[in-house]
């Protein structure tokens, strides 16, 4: 094996293309091979690696193809590389093991998936930081040539993220919880709004936006998914409508009451499945999977000028306070911006006397 | 009628705070009660307006109380200030509408809803821009007296807002649709993360945290919300039941067949669910109800070191960017974030420039 490992990527849409681009921060080298001859040379000249099928035998081949075409490249690549180590990053992680066994390469295959992704996909929406600091996902199985997967981890690592070892099985049902049940109650919402009127649109508000914004995703990609992944999916949405359902009785009992005499009974259905929905949320870990950290969020006043943005944060910076998100509120042709700065708790104060010295307005 | 207006506002919570805080930018001499001291004081202390009861009588008495406390206050206030224009803060428009009728006082009564909020209630959260750009719903009735309308109007651009006339049966449907629903979806989904473990939270992605944000909202407020509104939301929320049902009828009919003779038919359903989502989602304008703008997104990779964003943000003022949003990823304890810098399409292009010449790896 070379110093310098080789990669060949197969498939160049965002996940191949964001791979090639990643590595080229490495000594990898990469080749990036895509059916679409465009799709593969703009991968090549952004900098994903070389185009086409590696001269030789690569060390690894990572297959970036949309679930439904996963099965026969598989094949063809066994074929094609009779040493390589394989991987791949679909969303579904028992179909692809299934298919290496098969194929009699699971030896030598190391199902991955990287928890990383756009709204927007092809190779033009790639980035070489996709995926820092993210969870990637491995999924080597009892047949797995140790050496291989630790190639695989090096792999994931040098693309940035942070390695999740975790069987198929359980991955599969880990992901139609907290990915594949979350698309399809965004997609089910957004879904309703097919007879919304203009008003309701302009009274439109931020929660809107985020509890839908994953429903923007490729729905051809997403048949794939969850047509995969049904087995695991199919009972969460059922409990899901479930939940649903008791609500909407709840609800119709309260309809029915006057206002003086509300049935407790009821209110306690509605208050229980508010309750749950918190609960669940406040379960979530922070951005990354990191530990929830409690931030002090310094909203300040920016006026919609040039510079503002270069002065606010040279304030930021003589405060010492290290920023750990930033919001930024801003409507097109009004004169002032609110920007929200997150910052560790024990920066806060600090922070809002440098604002203060400087003159910024904030609370 | 003087000069400076004077305000009455009842209820120091999030949102008769931040009233209070975001006139103190204008004219309007303000009055802040709350039943609860201490909130009275927080409120007053934040610079929301004088602590207690108007000594006299105000021109506007603002109801800022939550839903369940609307009627009582209002007869007080009714009876308290028999000549003031009174208006709310509600997130229901015909209930107080009802309660104004009652106590005949609809000609002097205009109610109204700002389309403004945060996760985190009280008067600690106001904000004195709250409202600014937001759009505000006004609710006069056949019976208000123009003038009066037309005096709440200026309260409420005076609170920095955008009002939106719409009559009270059309408000509360059209919440109904764009935040009720989303809400109780929201609160469904994080709600079966009840049974999730921990290697299933470490895979949570941005997905599952935007589209559960609004359940971490308060559920006493939401009961009440969802209940004075059970006759326009429970039809909705049977709707999104059924397709949600349809979906898993899909899905279980997917999870029957082997790999090799998925039925055209059964991915056809789960294709169109996923499609209506999408457009759906399409539909949506940006943000505060702004026409959506196509920005381009220049992602930049930033170190997590001291002054880091303060030189960033120099550059981008020599390229004369003008920023619409931005997106700050950051794991704790990474050595570098990405910054996602949203500009005008015809602006990309220099900034992309000046960040090369700055030094700054972009793409």
């Amino acid at each position: 094996m070379n110093e310098a490992r080789s990669l060949q990527i197969v498939g160049a849409g965002l996940l191949g293309t964001s791979v090639g681009l990643a590595l080229a921060r490495s000594s990898w080298r990469v080749w990036i091979f895509d059916h679409d001859d465009s799709s593969q040379s703009l991968a090549a000249e952004l900098g994903a690696g070389q185009p086409g099928w590696i001269d030789g035998q690569p060390d690894v081949v990572l297959l970036a193809v949309p679930p439904r075409a996963l099965r026969e490249v598989m094949a063809d690549v066994a074929r094609l590389f009779p040493q390589a180590t394989v991987s791949d990053v679909s969303s579904i992680k028992t179909e692809p093991q299934l298919h290496a066994e098969t194929l009699a390469i699971s030896d030598r295959f190391v199902g991955g998936h990287p928890m990383a992704g756009r709204e927007r996909s092809g190779g033009a929406a790639a980035q070489a930081d996709l995926f820092d600091a993210r969870p990637w996902a491995l999924c080597p199985s009892a047949d797995s040539d140790a050496g291989r997967v630790a190639f695989v981890e090096q792999l994931v690592r040098d693309c940035g993220a942070d390695p999740v070892y975790v069987d198929p099985e359980r991955h599969d049902a880990a992901v139609a919880l907290v990915s594949h049940l979350p698309h399809i109650a965004a997609c089910a919402v957004a879904g309703q709004l097919r007879d919304a009127d203009e008003l309701a649109m302009t009274l439109a508000g931020q929660g809107l936006r985020d509890t839908v914004r994953v429903a923007g995703g490729d729905p051809t990609l997403w048949v794939d998914i969850l047509g995969s992944n049904a087995d695991d999916v199919a009972p969460l949405v059922e409990r899901l409508a479930a939940d649903l359902g008791e609500l909407a009785v709840a609800l119709r009992g309260t309809a029915l009451e006057s206002d003086e005499s509300v049935n407790p009974q009821v209110d306690k259905a509605i208050e229980r499945f508010l309750l749950a929905g918190r609960q669940g949320q406040q379960q979530i870990p922070g951005k990354h999977g990191a530990p929830r950290t409690e931030y002090a969020v310094v909203p300040v006043v920016i006026p919609d000028e040039p510079g503002a943005l270069a002065r606010l944060f040279t304030t930021v910076a003589r405060a010492g306070s290290s920023v750990e998100d930033i919001s930024l509120e801003h409507a097109p042709g009004h004169p002032v911006g609110i920007i929200e700065l997150s910052v560790h708790q024990n920066q806060a104060e600090a922070l809002v006397q440098a604002l203060q010295q400087d003159g910024w307005a904030h609370h």
